[in-house]
């Protein structure tokens, strides 16, 4: 284990994270807002960090999957950790445990929140806490990635240990060049949605921050009401529309770059999710007709919000918990299944049932012809047996911490709904829930082991179990380290 | 395809249901009920069945794993079918789906009913409801396989598709003495409950119909209030001991018979098994204090429902749907969990949950030593890559199935608390869940469609999915069969 090299490019990360606080410290200027100071007390302690720890580079540079998963698993407690601090020091969330909470939600894009009156914060706290979830949608280490010089070989383990999916690709030779090509389409999306937003009414600030909520598949509105605020079928449906585009895989927005259309076209990932985009919105739509009178209207509801279940973005224009169960149903194995590899969204991500539902289609073939020898493919690509084997584990990984997490949380009685739908939401990094963690609740009345349970599901879920399944074992820390 | 063969088979599996249906015959003959009737006019049918096709061996005998599969999964559907009929003949569930339901949760030892007042039943009737859980528990082509005679290499496809868990062994060389120690110690348990129960004050057709349920780990009581009934601390015990007992694999109780304590002794499942009772037990207790005031009375009702639900029996002495949320969460983790491999218990079984935990730590191991090489192995013996495979594939579809039964299930409009366990305790054989489908309640209301989904969901949880997976697979037909 490369400890030295952990500790620089830990201590270089305090640094990015410093820098970035200085935009919400702008914004808190802008609206002559004592929160200012906040941002500036924090940012200047992560300058310190970056002094002693992250300047000089140690002489073995080499790292590999192993400390990639351990940088990562710690890089995103401690962003998350002093990301939490201004909530405290501003006094909009006095509670350290709750300003945690709200800066894991929103680095991990979950966008469950512990405020129950979010129109009471301070313009510059409301802007970082939206922030963080564009930052953590594209990923902390790809930002850093992007800004700094590593040599490739070190990059990767990074970049695989961070970016969603089964597999992690390089769209360019080097990993650098990749990590700026990701933000920048990054930008220009979120750029494009902004504009949009404006368009529509919205002004500046809510569209800026509606934008990096849309952009991270995260959820956080600084409207009580969240998306319905606006009541307009303009802006619920752009939002829409972006949601679903921020749930592909980067990658084909390369290949739009590119003119490959081919790659598009022959991509299984987009046209399952899509597919199962639609399938969602045409039930859900019949089953709220008569809820909502005509079909124009169900129609915006149902995919507004199949939009943003299946993305994990979590916004709300309806209370969906008062619709029928088998809408809700519909919503809660959405979250279950989430976005496409590769991009900003959470859930098991629907490349990962496609190689799930094909080994079993292979396994049956097996059965009845042993000797068949059959490969599965996905995209076109050969999924091999490490791939796959993966896979599997993650699925069991993922079942394993759901019961573990429910049998915690479930000693705060609250009902089974709220229980189970707590724990898959926070762990699909999707938001809201259905019952006492529905649209228009929030996670405030939870206590403090539970909060930290939902902490760790968040966690667990945007970096897909394995940094944190290292960090856990004990065999990490018996070594000489 | 031995089409021939199976054919065969099947014709002298009706046979022997018609033999069978003789018992319960039998029993309305002593109290003088019409029913008689209803088991005669179905057992006649049955041997005519079984005279067309059961009596001539085909000349080509020979049949493989694929085979075994769908003669297993057609046999189940077979035996229920007709099994459902006396009680729509004897006017005792009018409705064929209810009846079928209420079959197919008798011999998947589930123990679900839909039948609100179960104390109305002729004793002729009941006496067959609660027998199809005796012989569901062992197998019904265990049944079969000990009373005929099939060449070895031709009864071993259909024993490792019946017997739960993750391997199936032989105790002896030839299968067929395999079955009939099997039926030979799991009589002798039945027996000596039944004496047991005897000595409570039970009379002989309860004790018998109990004994049945519990050998089974089915749940069918001839008492609306279930075990409840006796209020007796004497019974409860002894029907969690024998409970608990059922759920141990029988290979355990040949090496007993053979003095092998060392193969006891070094079993994890065991172990593990009477580990997760014990803390399940242990912590419900606390859970419950409150309620029933002296740690006693809540020893007493925590260690029944905990040995009632993770064994997949779904006996109740108490109304647990009003226990707290932490003791319902650890009720509905053991009906996931379920009892030992070779058991009559359902669930996933203990000895997967150990092989699924063990490869988890051998993942996280190659993480850390990626040239270590590392086997896995379970009760001393060495987990080969099949059986990995094998589990992984099971917990899949086992998660798969899971969701789109709920999703179906949810089309009923009930809460999801019911929806969710509902699917879950069918699944896992257990019988009651919580809410709307909790131990004081029965599975009636739900439409004809969810009963369908249920009676799916009981034979794919009892057959443990692939016999069900490849009678699904469209190849299976579209082959010249």
């Amino acid at each position: 284990m490369n400890k030295k090299m952990i500790v620089y490019i830990l201590g270089k990360m305090m640094g990015v994270e410093g820098l970035l606080l200085l935009i919400p410290a702008l914004v808190s200027l802008i609206y002559h807002e004592k929160s200012v100071i906040s941002f500036l007390i924090v940012a200047a302690v992560l300058l310190v960090i970056y002094m002693v720890f992250g300047r000089k580079l140690p002489a073995s540079k080499q790292i590999y999957g192993k400390e990639g998963f351990v940088i990562v698993g710690l890089a995103w407690i401690l962003w998350s950790a002093f990301g939490a601090l201004p909530f405290v020091i501003s006094g909009s969330i006095p509670y350290y445990i709750d300003a945690l909470f709200e800066t894991i939600s929103g680095f991990t894009t979950t966008g469950s929140t512990i405020l129950a009156d979010i129109e009471a914060l301070p313009m510059g706290i409301s802007f970082w806490r939206s922030f963080t979830h564009w930052i953590g949608g594209m990923g902390v280490l790809v930002f850093v990635m992007m800004i700094t010089s590593l040599d490739d070989e070190n990059a990767m383990p990074l970049m695989r240990a961070e970016v969603p999916g089964p597999e992690a690709d390089k769209l360019v030779p080097k990993a650098r060049h990749t990590a700026r090509l990701l933000y920048g389409m990054y930008f220009v999306l979120t750029a494009a949605e902004v504009v949009f937003l404006l368009f529509g009414g919205m002004n500046l600030y809510d569209a800026l921050l509606h934008a990096f909520s849309t952009a991270g598949t995260g959820g956080f509105s600084n409207r009580a009401a969240s998306v319905s605020f606006y009541d307009s079928a303009y802006i619920d449906g752009v939002i829409t529309v972006f949601m679903i585009l921020f749930g592909i895989n980067f990658n084909l927005y390369f290949f739009i770059l590119l003119k490959d259309w081919k790659s598009i076209l022959k991509n299984e990932e987009l046209w399952a999710y899509l597919g199962i985009v639609g399938v969602s919105i045409a039930i859900i739509t019949g089953n709220i007709l008569k809820i909502y009178g005509t079909v124009a209207h169900a129609f915006r509801y149902a995919s507004f919000q199949v939009g943003s279940i299946i993305t994990t973005t979590g916004f709300a224009t309806a209370d969906y918990d008062q619709w029928p169960e088998l809408s809700k149903s519909i919503l809660l194995a959405l979250m279950f299944v989430g976005a496409c590899a590769g991009s900003t969204g959470g859930g098991i991500k629907v490349s990962r049932l496609l190689i799930i539902v094909k080994s079993i289609r292979r396994e049956v073939r097996k059965m009845l012809h042993p000797n068949a020898v059959t490969i599965i493919k996905v995209n076109g690509k050969k999924i091999g047996q490490d791939t796959l084997k993966n896979v599997n584990l993650y699925l069991t990984c993922y079942i394993i911490i759901m019961i573990v997490s429910i049998l915690l949380v479930s000693i705060d009685n609250f009902d089974f709904a709220t229980t189970f739908s707590g724990v898959l939401t926070t762990m699909s990094n999707v938001g809201p829930g259905i019952s006492k963690v529905g649209p228009v609740m929030n996670f405030h009345p939870f206590s403090t082991v539970s909060k930290l349970v939902f902490c760790f599901d968040m966690l667990i879920g945007r970096l897909e179990i394995f940094p944190y399944l290292l960090l856990l074992s004990p065999e990490l820390w018996r070594r000489r380290f």
